[in-house]
């Protein structure tokens, strides 16, 4: 069983040369309605009174257990963005927490050992407060983003780290998180001294890269402390095991919000359907995710996943494999024969 | 034969919080230093009676046939820049063309077949000049910049495209050639509208894509001019090949100068080791490409190459074969099966 725990929201998005739009969002429901794909997710989140009965519904149709999806009196979460030129950087322009301000995630009994348990981007302490109540999860995903960074947040942020198996960070995420201006030694910053297991640093139209310490995982529960000068002392530098992923490139960019969190739904929901955690099929999960996040910025909204087809799914999924790798065994066979010709 | 045409410079590089470095630089320098781990290229260019012998004879020891290096009175061309913080973005404080400025290219008659040609980014009237020289090449390609994508130069860039078997652009130049803002879509445009056969986006640190367009080739020689407004009445967009390189990771990048010259070298110097340019190859030789660039940003000059053994160059591209792909077959046989366990 996969359980989301994140905001829901209504988000009004600019997008350059475009009428602005209204569209229902949230971290929690991107994830969802993308690993909807693969799974059946629960989510625990809160609306307000003006939720919408056809959201509801949309969300039930794709599948998702809405048991822990709490009403209360006032107003859903609301977001107003509005997105540069390059659809990359984007300000925002209005943040009204409504009913989310006042959330504290219960999760319900039966939810309590999710074999994967994802933490959308919500606050450190109340993501802290979820993994108190679910304690038998069997793989926990936690993403954040620069504002739970900064104090008080960060040191509540720094305490999960060692308690989740993989952490979803953009470029400037992570570098802020670890005080290292490149992604490399930032990512590798995390693992070898904040107790990081595995980062996957998103890089919106560039693609993912996953970082895996390679050393011994410490036992779960324990929670070594952050040891910022651990690196003055070190002789010999780790290197983490690394695995790169391009993004699959769309040439009609509709929208891009939503798009981390599908990516994560892709992941998450993939690995909740395999059942294992291995380091390969943790690999595919992120191919898949990928793909799924491809989906998601062609068109506004989570809605537009209700298009994505097991059999389009499958039929990108195949186009990815074929655009990357290359013949490995071929190239070093090559290099180990003389040339061929000399001139 | 491999036979590379381009710039042989002395740069002077300023990089934040160093002190500034002269070093032998020029597009065909690290064309060559790079092709010459697996290649024995052909250098044509001009130097001022300023180069000093200790740079002709690291030349020489790569392995570089330097019968085409003209040697004339007056100063080598010589350029300044100054790299931003982030070590992607520069200013060119100073360029003087020295002996440059009169060049024009003569190949020896014994060079004028060469399997594999490399215009390295000169003037388009002179990269015309080679291609007509060097009628009887086997595979043919070019290198450009944003300075000769505007009147008079571009007209002339233009007619080469359908001359030349792959271009390598970085994205903004792409854009710039194309005149689309998208890089599919331009890169789509340079294959649909422009006479291009396949086309390379370096994108600095992200790696780089590949392009081919997926209609017939034209036949060579033919010079379809450019017809820009192609796409109105086109219902179908073609669907170019695309294969997907993302860059092999470096913790310490020291001097991004000549990185694209390198990737194109490993590129060229591979497919000239192989002399087949079939479409696996070519993404085989652009695998090559990447990890050869990835050496070249680790220190300052070409001469950086001297450090690469084939068991450094080995290690490496094992490294990265381990780094890209996925399980394809076996993520398409979990989404076969129904959902292994239902909760």
């Amino acid at each position: 069983m996969l359980l989301c725990v994140g905001s829901v929201a209504y988000d009004v998005i600019e997008i350059p040369q475009r009428e602005p739009v209204e569209v229902l969002g949230g971290s929690a429901t991107w994830f969802c309605a993308a690993a909807s794909l693969f799974a059946r997710p629960s989510l625990v989140a809160v609306v307000g009174d003006d939720f919408r009965e056809d959201d509801r519904a949309f969300l039930e149709h794709r599948g998702v257990d809405l048991a822990g999806l709490e009403r209360r009196p006032g107003a859903t979460f609301r977001w107003h963005g509005r997105y540069h030129d390059d659809l990359q950087g984007r300000d925002s322009l209005a943040t009204e927490l409504g009913v989310f301000a006042e959330f504290r995630p219960v999760i319900p009994p039966d939810l309590r050992a999710p074999d994967v348990l994802f933490l959308g981007n919500i606050a450190p302490d109340l993501q802290g407060l979820v993994l108190a109540q679910a304690r038998g999860a069997g793989f926990t995903a936690l993403d954040t983003i620069e504002c739970w960074m900064e104090p008080p947040h960060r040191d509540r942020l720094l305490r999960l780290l060692p308690r989740t198996d993989l952490l979803f960070l953009n470029d400037d995420e992570v570098r802020l998180l670890s005080g290292e201006r490149g992604v490399m030694r930032a990512a590798r910053r995390l693992l070898d001294d904040f107790g990081a297991r595995a980062v996957v640093v998103k890089r919106g139209e560039h693609g993912a890269m996953l970082f895996r310490s390679t050393s011994p995982a410490p036992e779960r529960g324990r929670d070594p402390a952050p040891s910022p000068d651990a690196t003055d002392d070190r002789t010999a530098p780790s290197r983490p095991d690394i695995r790169l992923f391009p993004a699959f490139p769309i040439e009609s960019v509709v929208d891009p919000t939503g798009a981390g969190d599908s990516f994560a739904g892709g992941v998450l929901g993939y690995l909740d359907r395999v059942g294992r955690f291995d380091g390969e099929t943790l690999c595919d999960a992120l191919a898949v995710g990928t793909v799924v996040a491809s989906f998601s910025v062609e068109g506004f909204g989570p809605r537009h996943f209700d298009r994505v087809t097991p059999s389009a799914f499958e039929a990108r999924l195949r186009r990815y494999g074929d655009m990357v790798g290359f013949r490995r065994d071929e190239v070093l066979g090559v290099l180990s024969r003389p040339p061929a010709r000399e001139s």
